[in-house]
This record gives structure tokens, sequence and C-alpha cells, in this order.
């Protein structure tokens, strides 16, 4: 889709990054500033596409679209496919109709189906019906597949070949769809009734001698399913390196192919999500200085709302042995230590295993191994920490102190490891976020079961 | 790499993730029982090296040699080839001199680094002394950059056009290199200088009519310098969907190219990192069930550690303010309430604008943007929470306690979520990992600060 060619090099625009820094300080300055708007015009439209998406993501939404409609036509398709879709669904509310249309049809179909799901219900239709028939079928198509299917992320515009094909004719048929095919590096082979029978790319078919029948080079072929989950989907493109992998449907019948770009969107998205919900927070889905404030403040509290109506466990309990905390008011010096260190061990397996499940390094019938690793670091590492705790606390505070505060880390380390790591297994089998499900459990139930573990060694330890 | 063909589709070994997960499974349980080793020969032969791997990132390492040594030659470089580093690493140790050389000359140089540097410096120069002539070159000229450098993980084995050739004379270079590039499908474009000039991909070539100078369908260039962060260019190159990135030297002169595959692999890694570190502990860098426990032990006890030292900042703060606890121990009830919120606050605001530095989306000259909005946030957070608060304690508790409690919500959470926000921003100017830097910073200071906070109030509120 990149159209513009290169008049030559020129210094201005070396990708040294100081240069690029410069250029979009500059544009942002100019924003800032009482606007000359054809000088501003002037600059941003000799930059590369690449760099005008930098400037915008870190735009408001009211200058975005002041800039972007500063933008040269073709340069304005360019900069529109690189952008976020929640950021390409805000443009679209601030462009003129005509302009959006265009732009629409201009669109790969998945992207476009990426952009409908950002759009309100009456502005998706209305688009969908401008579309020329052959892409609305097209669009229709990937429209039909479950939301978080890699089925509506993958392209349904490639180029097959048949295996019987010489490497000559194959190079041909490339040949031929070189302007609208997704990708013409990977080609998906089927046979007659349209089924994946191999896979071959342009480079083995242009290393082959010119009969060579397509079979001969063709490889074995790794496929996904478009009702997949597009994360596992994108994360095996990703593993077994590969520049596409077919998509196809329950009858092993070619549907689509997913590039490797896309699998990294799909992969860089899915990242962004699980660690936000691993620091507590809801994905923002859009770049950080273009969300509102308002938008940072929905993400965030909830999950703190929900964490703190959890906390509020921890002060039932700590009621519950009120009498035991006037008697011995020395022991309250410890609950944020105690607390913090639970909730820290907890969420070290927590994160270990959910970050193995993402990858598919650990799959639910793991849980019993998990379980018992878990149990085990768990406990080599309240012994560690219980040692020491003890040493330092009795030297302080005397040995019966010490003592609780040593036996504590251990149980309450083993019970957290064990605890967090099996959370996310557990998420996982009741088809919950291991992520979003982990969190606030841990925190909650950590918490409380820690000071019972507390509470409960100084009981027995001191006599009271 | 991959010489295999394909005799024909196999209903065995069709790609649905049910047959996969059998077919795992039954190795895996092969190497469980008493082992029948020619059967279990048989099945791994015939297994494609993608599912090998999955069982091998299973195993213990002992199992894991064992297994590795009944794979066929051509399969086993495959499988080594797709392996982590640190795996590959590992096998070293197991296998004979002889198959290790083989193994070792058959790497691309890039990959051959990233072994390099997980093997005792003895292996590694042994290895390398065994090494044909040219293949030391290539290899000893990445090994000159710095680590973490974009320069350890480009590939020299490249085919540059140069702008004067035709179309047609740029097809013949590229299909003389079919078999030693490690891409054809992007082509750098330098002058007589080596100077990068564009960037030419396979399809405009083949597009173009066969006169057609290069430089009049090539683009402008993205690069990156040899020296640049690894993941920062890795990220550039995902993030303008490249199949392939030219990498240069200070005078722009043409060094190598970072190709998507090895940027993904660049982002999973540093991705995993990130959730590592933001989950409080050292990443594993192997697969979680083929890391021993004592790995897993490892890879947090430091930060248990750090974070439990850092905590008993709280236990001295608790001390100060002991009479005040002895007074009114109804205090001593919200501190795990209190405390996890501004934890959870801050790390909220941390994660975020982690993900956003990751991202290039927040560069540390917008310090005082962030300082601002995240104050803001963090205000609108306490506001929220503090009314709630004060609603439900005043109730229970009396005004008192609860405008004490409503109160230190509201000053706590701005006060976390600006720390928060700004902690990973302070982190990277100093040159440290954002991730690895913000979390016990935080933590320490925001309970220390919090429980500060929270007296002060308490104390003003109630008179004490």
């Amino acid at each position: 889709m990149r159209a513009m060619t290169m008049p030559g090099t020129s210094d201005r625009f070396t990708s040294d990054g100081t240069d690029r820094d410069a250029v979009t300080r500059a544009v942002e300055e100019a924003m800032d500033d009482d606007l000359d708007l054809p000088e501003l015009t002037t600059l941003v439209r000799s930059l590369p596409a690449g760099w005008v998406v930098e400037v915008l993501d870190r735009l408001s939404s009211k200058r975005r679209a002041v800039l972007y409609r500063l933008l040269g036509k073709d340069q304005a398709l360019e900069v529109f496919e690189m952008l976020d879709p929640t950021l390409q669904g805000d443009l679209v509310g601030a462009l003129q109709d005509d302009d959006v249309a265009a732009l629409f049809a201009d669109l790969d179909p998945d992207d476009r189906v990426e952009l409908l799901d950002e759009l309100p219900a009456k502005v998706a239709r209305r688009l969908l019906q401008g579309l020329p028939p052959q892409e609305r079928d097209l669009t229709a198509g990937i429209l039909g597949y479950p939301q978080r299917s890699i089925g509506r992320r993958m392209s349904p515009e490639y180029v097959a070949v048949r295996p019987e094909m010489t490497s000559a004719e194959a190079l041909r048929r490339v040949s031929a769809h070189l302007d609208d095919a997704e990708t013409v590096y990977t080609m998906p082979v089927v046979d007659d009734q349209r089924v994946l029978v191999g896979i071959v790319s342009l480079r083995d078919l242009m290393r082959a001698p010119v009969g060579t029948p397509v079979g001969e080079v063709m490889q074995r072929p790794d496929e996904v399913r478009a009702t997949d989950d597009a994360e596992e989907a994108a994360r095996r493109c990703a593993d077994l390196k590969l520049l596409a992998l077919p998509v196809v449907d329950n009858e092993h019948r070619l549907v689509g192919i997913l590039t490797v770009d896309d699998a990294l969107a799909i992969l860089e998205s899915a990242d962004s999500e699980d660690q936000a919900r691993i620091g507590g927070a809801e994905p923002l889905r859009r770049p950080y200085l273009a969300a509102p404030v308002s938008t940072l403040v929905r993400s965030r509290v909830v999950w703190l709302l929900v964490l703190a109506v959890g906390a509020t466990l921890t002060v039932q309990v700590l009621e519950v042995f009120e009498a035991t905390l006037e008697q011995v008011v020395t022991l309250a010096l410890f609950v944020p230590l105690l607390i913090g260190t639970g909730g820290n061990t907890g969420n070290q397996a927590a994160t270990t295993v959910t970050r193995a499940l993402a990858l598919g390094d650990v799959v639910p019938r793991d849980l019993g191994k998990v379980l018992f690793r878990e149990f085990r670091v768990g406990l080599s590492l309240g012994v560690l920490l219980g040692v020491l705790a003890f040493a330092v606390t009795g030297l302080i505070y005397g040995r019966d102190i010490g003592l609780v505060i040593g036996l504590t880390f251990v149980s309450l380390c083993a019970m957290a490891a064990t605890v967090g790591g099996v959370m996310p297994l557990l998420a996982r089998v009741v088809r919950a976020d291991p992520a979003v499900f982990s969190n606030p459990f841990i925190s909650t139930f950590v918490d409380a079961a820690g000071l019972l573990i507390y509470f409960g060694i100084a009981k027995a330890v001191l006599g009271i």
C-alpha cells in the first residue's frame, strides 16, 4: 500500500533517533503554539507515515483530528492503516462522511472488521452498505466468526496454488496477484475440494527447477481453525517462526491466512492486556497520552474498588483478634510486613504461571505438577526468609516474637505460592482470563488467610 | 532450513488441537513409563519439529537430552534451531562434541551468538575455533556489538541491491542467494559506499516492468543503528509492520538485517521480562516446567528479600506510633486495607506507564505531563473511594474514624498514583529497567508514606 517513491536520500530524514525526536517534537510544539497551518501542513506532509503516527499517538483526540486533516491523500490512508483501531474509531467521528467511506473501502478486510468493532452500530452498518459488493462479502465472511477468534483477524485475500501445478505455473499465479494478496511470500496449497494439503514459500518456488510440481517442494502445513482463539493462533505463528499461517474450517478447507504482522499486533495487545491486569487495571486500548484522564480513572476504579472491598475481609479478621492486639500491641507492627510478603509471594507465582499459560508452556492438566512445584518453591522461600526474620526480630523483640514471625513466614510463603500458582490454572479451567481472576482473589484470600495464620501462631506461641 | 517434504496428507497429523495434545501427551507418558526406546524413536521421528519442541519444553533437562538423542538428523537440527538458547545451552552439555560442532556450524550467525552467550567461556571458544573461517568472521562481527544491542541479534546474511540495477538484474541477484540469505523478501538498497539509500520488496521487484531501475521502485528506508537497543529496534520493526529492517553503522553503512521473526522473539522475551518484574521476580529465561525448583526459588528470593527488607520501614513507622495505637487500637484494623489500596494504586500507575514506555507511547521528557495526569487520576480515585469509605466506616465506627479513613484514602491515592506514574520515567532517565526499579521503590515508599499520612490525619482529627 506504500506508493511513495523516494527522490534520493535526504539528510533531514535519516532515521537517526535524535532527528526523529526533534521533528516530532517540532510538530507537537507547532500544535501548542498559535497554529501556522500552511507551515505545519508542509512539515507534516514531508514526514514518513510512521513518524506521523507517533505524533498522532501523543495528541488529544481534538488535536489529532486537526493534524490528520492536514495530511496528503495517500499519506492519510497510509497513516490511517497504521493507527490503533480505537484511534481510527475516534477519527471516523471527526471526518467527513465521504472521506470515511473512501478510507473504509481502501482498508484490508481484516483491518476493516477491527474498525467496525470500534464504531457505533449505526455508523458500522452505513459504512458496510457503502462498500462495493465483493469487498462487502469478504468483510461479512470475517464478521461471521466469533469475537476473539482468529477468523476475525485473518485475511481472506490469499493466493492458493495446487499440488499438481508446476513451479512456473505457480509463480505465474503469484505474479497475477501481486497487487491484491495479503502476502505473496507464503502460499497455501489446496486440492480441488479447497482442502489444505501443504504450504509453499515463494523462495522454494523460485528455487525449484521450472517443471517441478508444487507437490514436491511444498511442506507439511501447520494450520489453525478459524474458530480458534486469536491469541493462541498468533502465538503459534510466532513460535513456529512462520511468515504466514493458513486458517481452515472444520473440514480443513482453507478460509484465510494469518500473516506474521497481524500475529504481532495480536500478541502485542494480548501482552498489554496481561500486563495491565497483573498491575490490577483494565487494558487502556489506546496510547497512554491519547487517553483522557477519565478513561484512565475508569480503567482503574473498578479493580481498585473490588480489591478494597476484598480487603475489608482483613478488617474483619483483625477485629476478631482485637483483644489479642490490645494485649500485645507489638503484633500490630508486623502486619504490613507480613501481609506484603504474602502478597508478593503470591503475585510472583501467579505472574510466572500466567505467563507460562500464555506462552503455552503450561496447560490446565499440569495442575498437580504446578501445585507441587509451587508448594516446594514457597516452602523454600519461607524457610530462607523465616530463619532470617527469626534471627533479626528475635534479637530486637525477644525470642517469642521472633519465633512467631519466623514461623509465620514459613507457612505464609508456602500457602501464598501454592495459591498464587494454582489460581491462574483454575481461572483457565473455568474459562476466565487468568490475569483477571488471579489478582483480586489472591490479594483477598492470601491477606486474610495470612492474618489468620499469623494470629493463630501468635496465640499458640505466646500462650494467649 | 526445513528440508522435509510431505508424502501426502496424513490424518494422524492434522494440527487439530486435540490430536496434537494427544500425541505430545503420549510421548510424555512413554517417557514416564519404562522406556520402550525403539517405539518411542519411531513416534518422535514421525512428529513435526514444532511438536517435538513443545514436548522438550516440558521435560527436565536429563529427559530432554534422552529424547533429543532419539531424533533423526535433519529433524534434530530443525528442533535445535527452534529451542530457547538456554535450553540449547543445556543440551550442548549433554551431547557428543562432534554432534555439537555440526549443530553449531549449521546455525545462523545470529542464533549462534545467542547460544554462545549461554555457554561457558571455554566451550564457546572451542566451538568458535571449530567453525569454517567465513562463518567465524560473520559470528565474530556480531560478537563485537554490545550486549542487548540489535547488532547482536541481526543477521549479517542479507542480499543487497544497487539503485542503478534494473529490476531484472536485482531479481537475478536475489535468485543467486536463495539458499544463503536470511530473507529474500526485503532487500536493502545501497550505493557504492555501502550506504543504505532505500529498501525494496521482492513483490515490488516482481511487479516492476523488466527494465525499471531499482531506484524507481524502492522506498525510503527505515533503519536502526547496530548499537541501538534490541528491544526498541524490534518494537520499531513491529510498529512499522516490516518483514525486515536494515541495520546500519554510524556512517549509515549497511551491516545487517533484522527480520520480523527475530524481532518477534526479542519482543516476546522482553515482554516476559517485564511481566516477571512487574510480578516481583527475575525472568526465568526457560519454560516454566523445564526450570528446576531451585531456579524458581533463585528467580524470586532476591526480590522477596529486597521487598521484605524495604517493608521493615513500615515496622519502624508503626513503632513511632505505637503509643497512638495503644490509645486507639481500632486504628490497627485498617492498616492492611490502607496499605493494600496504596500499593494497588501505585502499581496500577507504574504498570501503565511502564508499558507505555516499552511501546514508545511515552518518553522521559513527558515527565511533567505524566506527573500531572497521574496526580489527577489518583485524586479522582481517592475521592471516589474516600467518600465511600467515609460513609461505610462512619456508620460502623463513628464519624471521626470515618473521617480519618476517608481523608486518608484521598491523600493516599493521589500520592501513590503520582509516585507510581513517575517512578518508571525516573528509572529510564537513570538508565535502569523501569520494571525493576519501580516495584520495590513504590512498595517501600508508598507503604511507609501511607502510614505517615494515616497516623498524621488520625492524630489531627482525633486530637491525640
